[in-house]
């Protein structure tokens, strides 16, 4: 096995971390991952050894920012490492990246103290992050309290939860007919993490059901206080989240593209009417590679260049406008659907180039398309094609919402 | 439970079964395949159960003539009954179709006295057939001996050997540099069948690998000499195996959109920009649902029309050319490429519809998927679209192969 | 040059004409127009010939039941001789198809007498009908008067009005909120016809502008009074319509890749890169016809089927339910999209084939791609979808119309 | 009409022209351009005062270095102003780019003196280049003379030669089995130009034929002599022609785009089963335009980075390997498929939204498709696809040839 590159965050770490030197530090947890990824997609639940691996590699510090402590990658870093990881492993990739999208809701919904505060705990105890926030579900009652809020509910589909340490949560607020966002331990008094995910895809994604009892929220732990609006740049949190759903789906696609390379070089045999000796060598085999191929490189430029989008609207800080938010929503809602389809359909149309004895389960080269096909699921592609579409026609701005 | 209409061979059945009484045969299997086809899914194996349901309501008599005391369905009754079966379970519609395969097999290459002989008996004995005949694998080696031949070797992918009566083989005879078609009975001494069949998909077809060790070989029951060119009529046999292919994929498809249907109807959620209060009443839903049908549905309307074009040549007898050969090989071509994608397509876009609850492992809607999947690599279908086209070009006919 | 068949009319003729007969009454029209096809649709306007010579032909009685002295042909050989007429010239098509549109019109609408006298008129003046009839344009206003109507008003896109000997016409009642339906000389006092129709494609369907001033419409004209509720059966003249529609693009579709055949086989050289000497032979040409015809092909079968309910549905008379009449139009609309996108697609992607020589503009093979454009914009493929899909999801039909 | 930037070379400019100002020069080109575009497309022929306007713009010089005297924009920047002028009149903007074709051809293939010579020459005298290269095409003859030598024969489709000031010519060099490459004025002795172009789209591109009587072609004119096999480096000159035909194509795309955009939001009516009181309202409408964004999308941010590419390679000069062209040749692979599939499909499923309103002449909408499809037939797009995935299979670099 490769050897693991050793990760001691500083206080007085003095640049960002670049993005070779990112890729460079995932590339063999990447491998890791790989190497067990056909076994795990088979047993489901919890890989708490492959979390612990990611842990110690020192990822989870990836997108804080030097002056927390950490390594301060930018965010198309940040989506390129998670693209590595999810060629592996889509799942655990999964589980990192929504560590990162709790930290981005910190930095985004969080004061300066909660900011310090909490980095620097993320940083000294190193927590994994899981998320409960999901403002569409108001099964999660917040009710005034001595202390801050009571909660009261559940939420389900709650990424990563099972296993983690900290959870960004949302929940309705009734008196204010709205919701309010904030960090938990996962450990805290009235907390049950239900391990109940069974989809056929994304087995390890950790997405099981909280409840809560009772649970006490204290103010200082508010992110955002009910009957808040937040400002454009808040909400770019769930483009974040969108974002990673683009990088995960396209990590996939490259990843299943690799996988059949990789079968037909190795393993396929040439058709008996093909007139050659090399599956490599049907000319309906390359033309076919050359579709597939079509599928995924037009994702990942238009992903680099929506990362770029983001991260220059993040860098215009409290500055960005409505408009200056509505172009990174489009920029990543074309991003998404260009590698939601290159997931899906490279990750199904490959074994038309690999042929029947690729369909031997000691390959797996099923789990491409059940990751494809349950992840894609998270919000409906007709909604963005609209959101894009309407833009492209009037110029219309997606409203911002969780989803959009 | 349905009761099961109970089958009676009598040698003096006055006329064939019609497409209604076929299928209403058929339908309480197909329920009972139905209710089991998730958790068998889930198993694999041997479904013997389900093979002596299939055996118990007399379907395995379904296209032996009636002269030989069978139920004489004609080729489009039988096809029919087939995608019924296939929408409930694929797999063990595959098993109930190869049986019938082999029957084809002695009514085209068998002689007056074999017909006679493996009819009555398949009837009497109440014999499952399954198959070891593919002529591209040449390891089966046939060489002369007293009795006729021996054969030593290995047919793998034998679709229904798993707990099968009796077995097609094909085997290679090196002193004449061709193949040899017979019949075997699967007990016969020096045959093993290993259940060694582990794709992802079909999980239950009994697709073992045979093994053949000294096995003798009586000449009466050769159905094709080494040597002996078939005649265009015998040479159907592919292409009713082509056709099968085709009726499942087909099933699958319809299986796949009812399921789906069935999803939307009474699970799925709508989405909250929908403006709609059910799923179903959402405008791009209804669309999309509009698409996945006018997969099925022109599929459905080519396949019809491919059954009718064999039954014709069939009915042609000893007459039929090359060239009318050769347009019932265009018109299952075109029939199973649509097939082929209407499976494909519909059960991995259907998820788009019933959304990310869909993925719950207790609805086991991926299977469709899967099975789709595996089953569709049966043989490449660049080659049969090579075929079709080639033949729009230019007038040339498909060369008659086990594939074509 | 070919002979013409002669058709005389009479009105002791025996039996209805059968689908070969009428393919071959056709036939030789179909070979006229194409020899000018070319040349007339650079040229545009009224084709005054060559409908004279579908006039000469005999083809303007085929639908005309042989109790009134016609024809008598079933709607399916209708379809088919339309297909026919449409591969060689898909305006003049239209023109000759509109004209029977009219006459079911009478036929669906018109009592007894009237079916009598205009049918018989139709025969013994040899009319040429075209259509003013379009519920949704309110522009034609019927006001009461002693002879029945009075009109005023405009109507537009009324195809084959110029050059017409009749037309049937639509026009909004407001004393009752709304349509009449009735039949008028295009020579009536009043009626101007507008040669206006500048479309890019479809450029001699005469599909002019009619304007109507103080026009007298006698009583026993109309076919359809005011705040009459049409029948079932009588809602079947849309779906005449969408099927005219569906085989038109299909004839288009036939045409061009017929013609794209020709190129391929006569005129086209292989590419450099090939290896082969003829470009028919290069297996990604052959691939592509393969899918170009997997495009026409299932166009047809549907549309075929769809003939078949139709026409079964006519037969019911009024007994004729609205589910019934529910499943011809999910049926037609099933055949209509699959011909729209046939015909688009073909049309478009045959030139990948024939190659850069092939649009020089003495071969005009850009006119299948502008004829199948214009006219499969009648009425958007959308909502036929959402038609289709909608019933599939929850069993509703589509609501009649004068496009559904 | 907007006023017209004056551009006057200068032999001392210091700097090299940025992307916006290129943009900015090329703005009242494009709309000027755009303003008879309709016209021209339907007059077909030579645009003699279009061209001048380009001549008059300073464009000429855009990619001329500005050590020779030109404005030395890079290639990013040349592909960007294609675009813009493409998205106006494609068939201009074509004679506008293969002059600049000629001059890299100048450049990649010239000596030193030969650069110096005819770049100089070119702002001077104002010279417009077109094309007479194609060495695929062997029936014009090189035969060695005293003064070089000697031309005979023919050379079609030369893009830009009618009307040009100089040409570029390949001739077979019979002697050595080998093509040269040179250059001439138009108006020599020998040559004459047929203005016989007569394709359905693209019709303003100049395009005739070249015959060649005698013509004395001096050693000094020569750019590539006979036997001489190109350096990596210089095989780049038919990279930056694919990538000019993608970009043209993409010019195409984005202008029938917001051709559409505009119809839809200033002409076209909302369907009537819509519920909708706008036609851009239509959830249809805007899910069509989503997916025609995608189309144009990714071929945007692929052809600009394959330009980056490409422009990396010119920069690294003689060094440049047999493999960093062969990464530019499939970036620009890449980006030309996309940008093929965009241009046709945005301008033919268009009307899909546009509606039938739309087809009238007056609109010219249908150029778009028409210019699209004639010019995506430069070569055949199945090679790149097989030039894709053979590499992406196989890690094979297209052949450099003067198409890949």
């Amino acid at each position: 096995m490769s050897t693991v590159l050793q990760f001691t965050p500083t206080s007085s770490r003095p640049s960002a971390l670049s993005q070779a030197d990112a890729l460079a530090l995932a590339e063999p947890v990447a491998q890791a991952l790989a190497a067990t990824a056909i076994e795990r997609d088979r047993a489901g639940g919890h890989a708490a050894a492959e979390r612990e691996r990611i842990r110690q590699s020192g990822l989870l510090a990836l997108t804080i920012p030097t002056e927390h402590g950490g390594l301060g990658a930018s965010w198309p870093t940040f989506y390129r490492v998670l693209r590595r990881l999810a060629q592996a492993d889509s799942a655990l990739a999964h589980v990192f990246a929504f560590h990162h999208l709790q930290l981005a809701g910190v930095l985004l919904y969080g004061t300066a103290e909660q900011q310090e505060r909490l980095l620097g705990l993320t940083l000294s105890q190193r927590w994994f992050w899981g998320n409960a926030l999901n403002p569409l579900d108001k099964r999660l009652a917040a009710t005034d309290s001595p202390v801050g809020y009571r909660l009261d509910g559940v939420k389900s589909f709650a990424s990563g939860s099972v296993g983690s340490d900290m959870l960004t949560i949302s929940a309705w607020h009734a008196a204010t007919h709205s919701p309010l966002i904030a960090v938990l331990p996962t450990q805290a008094d009235g907390i049950t993490v239900h391990a109940d995910w069974d989809a056929f895809g994304q087995r390890q994604t950790d997405s099981g059901t909280v409840s809560f009892e009772a649970v006490a929220l204290p103010r200082a732990d508010v992110l955002q206080r009910p009957g808040t609006t937040p400002t454009p740049r808040a909400t770019l949190r769930s483009q974040i989240a969108q974002l990673i759903m683009a990088n995960l789906y396209l990590g996939i696609a490259q990843g299943a593209l690799a996988a059949g390379v990789r079968f037909n070089r190795e393993e396929a045999r040439p058709w008996f009417q093909s007139g050659v000796t090399a599956s490599v060598d049907d000319p309906f085999v390359q033309h076919r590679y050359g579709e597939l191929r079509l599928l995924v490189r037009p994702a990942e430029a238009v992903a680099d260049a929506a990362a770029d989008t983001l991260q220059q609207a993040l860098d215009e800080g409290a500055a960005l406008t409505a408009a200056g938010r509505g172009q990174v929503a489009i920029a990543i809602a074309e991003a998404k659907v260009l590698a939601h389809r290159a997931a899906v359909e490279v990750s199904s149309q490959l074994f038309e180039l690999t042929g029947a004895r690729s369909t031997s389960a000691r390959y797996g080269l099923d789990r491409f398309w059940r990751n494809a096909r349950v992840h894609t699921l998270h919000d409906p592609v007709d909604y963005k094609l609209r959101d894009i579409g309407r833009h492209a026609l009037s110029g219309e701005w997606p409203e911002p919402s969780a989803y959009s």
